[in-house]
């Protein structure tokens, strides 16, 4: 049952690249770039995910999510840009009512692990916490997008450009990115600040993000281009 | 560039393994189960995705979608179920004019190439073709609840199961699944009637859709599914 | 600048006339009827609204609305039937930011009177106090269904029908409505339990909900109809 | 029960009056202004709301508002603006048919009348006939933003201003307005463009939108802005 990452990363590698012929030759893939108006949407890297003895503790937070997140909050708040912190939990967490505000997800993973009354477990990592003027918004479901008034809020702002953080790659990042796209923004995933708790999740679930549906941005390029402009 | 599918089929099985070990551990992997009142929502099979020669043009369409589909057509119309033949099409495909509806899309993938003037390319494959009372619904983005009427309209009719089928497992049904499930419907993924057009996009979809978005059961299951109630 | 109520009541009622000529012989103001599985849905019925001295403050609480909320309520909980107490606050009241989360509102009504930070103030009026097991619902704009997860929610609970009550007819329970409509549920306006703050506006908008959106029943039907079934 | 429109429109002068100045006390009825980049979105302008014999038929249609939208369209094709006509129209009007796309809709109104088969019924009225690039969408509820894309198209052409008009007061053009404001549009009524079918119905919704959804403004007003900028 154990797995050598190496070849898993390699074997994907190869299955990428055989991918990548064919949406080259059919035209996807493209590059959607970067727009004027930056917001910063950091998705679920609240304690529950981000720190170790919760299901849903994640994987590379400390060594990588979390610097890189400094790095691009430092760059939004040096020039203004819109930040907002996503987070999750529920008000009923019993998972034999019918009525609870876990809706039907429950009945998959384990969201009973995130109740409201707990605050330290959806709190924002301290590391990362919101300063004065960035929206800490609750949602119930994966997206960010999702039940929730994002798109609005966004529009409102003026913005135009979405650079989406946090975890997990497979649920929460991906469908906050396919909505976000979807919702008429320019989608930018930011490489190393995005983070999963399975091997290949991460590796798998950017492929597929960037051939269709933003484009998988490194850091440091992601805070030259937020240094770039003023929000 | 050349990847042999066999060694890919087998790496991806042991990178599923150790995941799973993973999330039996922390509560995923969850059953959601049939409910009372199922609908099928059929994505994207339409000629542009099922007839050679498309940039959208996907595998395994002869030798398994359309006949599982035909399978699962023929219960839900003996049994008088809701039927939801979904395709996807833009009024103006010049990807130069920024009004035009593909919206964000085209800076990604090819949706140029689905012109509502060809009805040809968005019909319904005729192997699958709708009956009098399917509804037939148009999209312009991936998932096909994202600026649709579909979640009002499986409301309206009382549905409280999805049996979600079509293309792309990356795209198309995977948003589809993962909004059913936000929406509020017991979210069901039909496995052989799911392709995609490059290799290892099927599994590793599936996989993550069944971790925490839906159950994926074969169509010899929800075939029996659907004889076992009335519409 | 003073008005005659009796007079204004009086010429509404003939400007109702007149159209239900016009509604009536074009087929409008039918009736949808009440479904199997219902739920309250209560908007705004927090301090700030019902409670003196907020801009939002309402009339006719103490003496109609409190009391038929109070036997709605009684018949929901003896009955187990869904009830949603929706309630409105916001992070960031500072109408100067741009990036606020009451988007483009402020623009046009004071929603900067009611802070999150004040809970006093959003919290649902004591004497409809919410038990166990009632989901409390924060909302951002005027529509209960706009930018919440409250449709998906109540699919995920059966619901197939939902009583609407609370302030104001002009807005938050209008809107709240319409989108009930839309989103596929059998929708009635509680008549005694919708309020407003300006004169004839609760008369005007229950009329052209009437007509097009919901059915407006009594407090006593509604309790008869929620005793009438169990949750 | 006929009614003198003249008193009609008297008295509903002097309500409005008296909210005005409950409204005026309490910080209601501001002005939301012009942004940078419009659309007009014209709701329901098909022959089915703008000809005799249709039970959508409207009044006002022939003297005010087409050439008040003669007027508008004229200006936003001159500044290359973008330009939404929305139509409603149905698959299945069969009413006894839970299954319809219809939704819930037909329990109240006689949506029944308009099926997609009968494209004249549909079809936006000659007179101010689409040209090419203009939008033309389909929609299946009350407002034009509920079950469609129209949010997202919006936000992908960079629009932050709507200018809304068309039929009716009551209904499609009254949620069209709730929902633009709430997904973070700066959200305009065009007075004259705007209709409904019964007595007193355009002055008592105009005065709720303007003091709580959007500014109404009249074409003047709104030709004059859109003349001022380009798209």
């Amino acid at each position: 049952m154990t797995i050598d990452i190496k070849d898993l990363d390699k074997v994907l590698q190869q299955a990428f690249d055989a991918s990548t012929a064919v949406y080259k030759e059919r035209g996807f893939q493209r590059r959607i770039g970067f727009g004027k108006k930056p917001a910063l949407i950091s998705v679920d890297l609240a304690n529950a995910w981000t720190r170790p003895g919760n299901p849903f503790t994640c994987e590379n937070i400390d060594e990588q999510i979390i610097p890189g997140m400094q790095r691009l909050l430092a760059a939004c708040r040096a020039n203004n840009h819109v930040v907002v912190h996503v987070t999750t939990a529920y008000q009923n967490t019993d998972i034999n009512d019918p009525t609870t505000d876990m809706g039907m997800w429950h009945h998959k993973i384990p969201v009973e692990a995130v109740n409201l009354a707990d605050e330290h477990l959806w709190a924002i990592d301290s590391r990362i916490a919101p300063v004065d003027g960035e929206y800490v918004m609750m949602k119930k479901r994966a997206s960010s997008f999702s039940g929730t008034p994002l798109a609005g809020y966004l529009r409102s702002c003026g913005v135009d450009t979405i650079l989406v953080t946090g975890v997990t790659a497979t649920a929460c990042v991906r469908t906050t990115i396919c909505d976000g796209l979807a919702e008429g923004f320019r989608t930018i995933a930011v490489r190393e600040c995005i983070g999963d708790r399975v091997p290949g999740a991460v590796a798998w679930n950017l492929y597929d993000i960037d051939a269709k549906f933003a484009d998988v941005e490194s850091v440091d390029h992601c805070v030259d281009y937020l240094n770039s402009i003023k929000g």
